[in-house]
């Protein structure tokens, strides 16, 4: 029997589906610069064990399966690979647990990430991980990539709120890995390495992560900076003040700007760079201090509030930058992350290599953890322009490297990646990673071409 | 060559040692229960070279290589297993750097962890994991069994501050996983993985470890309670209250007698079982909190202070309990984890097991994340009481699995959590170990037979 017929027979009706134009529509992530490849099959799967026949049959014909959530990655990692079966987990979406005691919740891949923040949210508890693609990304899919957000610099990336796993194993066997307990050390820390593996390691099933309790009112501090250096000379001293905000982004009169001519915000006659800090520890001090680091660095202007609403004003239009940037054509997004005290240095690299190679670049970045989103962007179909935008891509990767920082802080490998980790990481170390996915995924079916 | 000529032809003069005496005496950790077998020689390098140097060798003649820092250990990870080559990193003990901005240190693995605590808090920074052994136990020693402590139930393990490793692997390649910013997915999270994994998978030779800002002044709530039920309930009832104190440990009165006889500090008067718990977010709100859900489970008494000094006498005698204990005979160390709100279930179950075998059990536990340390003790050389105290360990490790817990919180598998973390994980997950340890150590040399 041919591996579709299996699916066929195996699965309930409505699984499997090989249109394609449906299948074309679950076949690539928006990195709108990645290759991607033709899917032979789209199953949309329902159980833990629909998945592992899914996996099973593929592993069996040795057919690729590329799994996905929601499609909102940034790095190619869920394009389709030709002739592979594209495994679509956004149906299955049920919050299973939700434990106020333990604060902790059970999940399956499909629970879009601000769905579970507000079920959370009910019982007094928090989900930190908060990447801006929380109204549509899914649990899985943030798993999967190691999701990180404007929180993270105070509160961590997915990996640390991911307690234990469900998984289809390349061998398509359904597996638990990880606990329930606050801690645990019996083995090997499998859920680590599953975590951020992107679909090369094993397929998620299920999910259960570990809530805080809601956190105390937020205030925020906002200071306006001339250039790029000055913001990041900021950002530095808030790290050598050894202040922990609870976020701190930035964002550059290019992101402002089209998200004032999108939404009419009125944002950009603040300033030509702005850092959007957050503090959460009771009492006005953190608040403050962050406050006179932004001073102190040379703010044109700053200022302090508990204003909920204006915060989130600010804030939603951080979020609303990527989106208004690819307004104005196809983006190609970096993801560098670089020690926090040379994050003014890695600024001004990325306004040289915007000027050297003619492209129009715009930052907003988690500044607070030395995370930047450099935002390529060339005007639609200028083949020349895009190019030069590659070159500039690379030139920015090679700087992080030599700066003692990593290729992508959050975003993922994908394909966009592959050349940057590989310089990274060294042979010797992606030597251990063969090892280890060839131990998994023997048969090497597994989003084969991403990562490594 | 035998490989004893040939490590002694490689490394500098000193490093290799025979005398059956000095083997021995670097033979064996703290697990006073744990078998030892007879090791060939003790090798003391000085560099990261020489340990793959060590490891090299020992891979090419097949012989089996267990790596030990300070020998704290509590499973008998680091005890010898018969003609292996000891590895004693102690003496690798430099602080390499500690960058305040970066909020990181990078230090060698026989760094002692009040050491580079101290050392840190020069810059004002702090190295949360705080295992009882601090005083003695060293960083790679901390990283191979992902130790735990006090501080854990706020602000998690050792696993959770380190950023990177160097290592040696069991192909004797030295390599550096992980990195140094604060984000980072390039690549699979083999550092997590190498973290906890007891020398089976790789030998440490330097680790980078995250820093956090020193933390706010400190608050002391103590209740008082009549047995360990109570107790547990008031643990159980501060999780409900989704409060995160940055200790809540637990001590019973066989402890508290122990210290009482060897440090006379009056600790047994105070009640029949104590919690001692600690707030350090500003402000008095959560220690009051905290006090209220002591009275609300039923305390005897209860009393909250700022007194640093009070506060340090009570935390001392917790750390003191292990040793006070040890003083009275062979102690058989338990580290089961269990869900917050089933520490009042556990409780009550090891107290029947006592009664049921007879065997004296003593409770200390950082009660506030579910981790118990029940003290099986017996008189020394009583073979009998012996077998009673093993049937009772036993089924301590049952019930902790029956009630959705693990057989080892942060004390690690070593020898004497083979069984229970065989029950615990069951053999498709045990499988996935295997796969892995292959992968990483092909030759099967790093410390064989501990862990899986």
């Amino acid at each position: 029997m041919s591996y579709r017929d299996e699916l066929a027979h195996v699965l309930p009706e409505g699984r499997v589906f090989d249109e394609p134009d449906v299948v074309a529509a679950y076949s690539r992530d928006q990195a709108a610069w990645a290759p991607v490849g033709r899917a032979a099959v789209l199953v949309r799967p329902a159980t833990p064990e629909e998945v592992r026949q899914v996996v099973r049959i593929c592993a069996e014909h040795r057919v690729p399966v590329v799994a996905r959530g929601a499609g909102t990655g940034l790095s190619g990692g869920a394009n389709a690979v030709d002739g592979c079966v594209v495994l679509a987990l956004e149906g299955m979406d049920a919050i299973l647990e939700i434990d106020p005691a333990e604060q902790l919740a059970v999940v399956q891949p499909g629970v879009v990430n601000d769905r579970l923040r507000a079920a959370v949210a009910e019982h007094g508890l928090w989900y930190p991980p908060d990447p801006a693609s929380s109204p549509w990304s899914t649990i899985g899919g943030n798993a999967a990539t190691n999701a990180g957000g404007v929180c993270c610099v105070k509160y961590g990336v997915t990996r640390d709120y991911v307690l234990g796993l469900q998984i289809v194993t390349g061998k398509g066997e359904l597996v638990r890995v990880g606990r329930r307990t606050r801690k645990g050390v019996a083995g090997y820390d499998l859920t680590a390495m599953f975590v951020g593996s992107e679909g090369t390691l094993g397929v998620i099933t299920e999910i259960t992560v570990r809530l805080l309790p809601r956190r105390s009112a937020q205030r925020t501090v906002v200071g306006a900076f001339d250039d790029l250096e000055t913001a990041g000379r900021a950002v530095a001293r808030t790290a050598e003040s050894h202040l922990t905000p609870a976020a701190l982004e930035l964002v550059d009169r290019y992101c402002l700007r089209a998200v004032d001519d999108w939404k009419n915000m009125g944002l950009s006659d603040m300033g030509n760079v702005l850092l959007l800090g957050r503090t959460d520890t009771p009492g006005d001090e953190e608040a403050r201090a962050l406050q006179e680091a932004f001073d102190a660095a040379g703010a044109t202007w700053s200022t302090r509030s508990t204003d909920a609403e204006e915060a989130e004003a600010l804030f939603a239009a951080r979020r609303l930058a990527y989106p208004a940037l690819e307004r104005l054509g196809p983006v190609l997004t970096e993801d560098v992350c670089v020690p926090r005290g040379l994050v003014p240095e890695m600024l001004v690299r990325i306004e040289r290599h915007a000027k050297e190679h003619g492209v129009h670049i715009a930052n907003i970045a988690h500044a607070g953890d030395g995370n930047l989103h450099p935002l390529i962007i060339v005007p639609a179909g200028d083949e020349a322009a895009r190019t030069r935008a590659e070159r500039a891509f690379d030139a920015i990767l090679d700087d992080a490297i030599a700066l003692g920082g990593t290729v992508t802080g959050e975003h993922g490998v994908g394909l966009l990646k592959k050349r940057g980790m590989r310089d990274e990481l060294g042979e010797d170390v992606l030597a251990l990673h063969r090892d280890v996915k060839r131990a998994l995924d023997p048969y090497g079916i597994l989003n084969p071409g991403k990562v490594i």
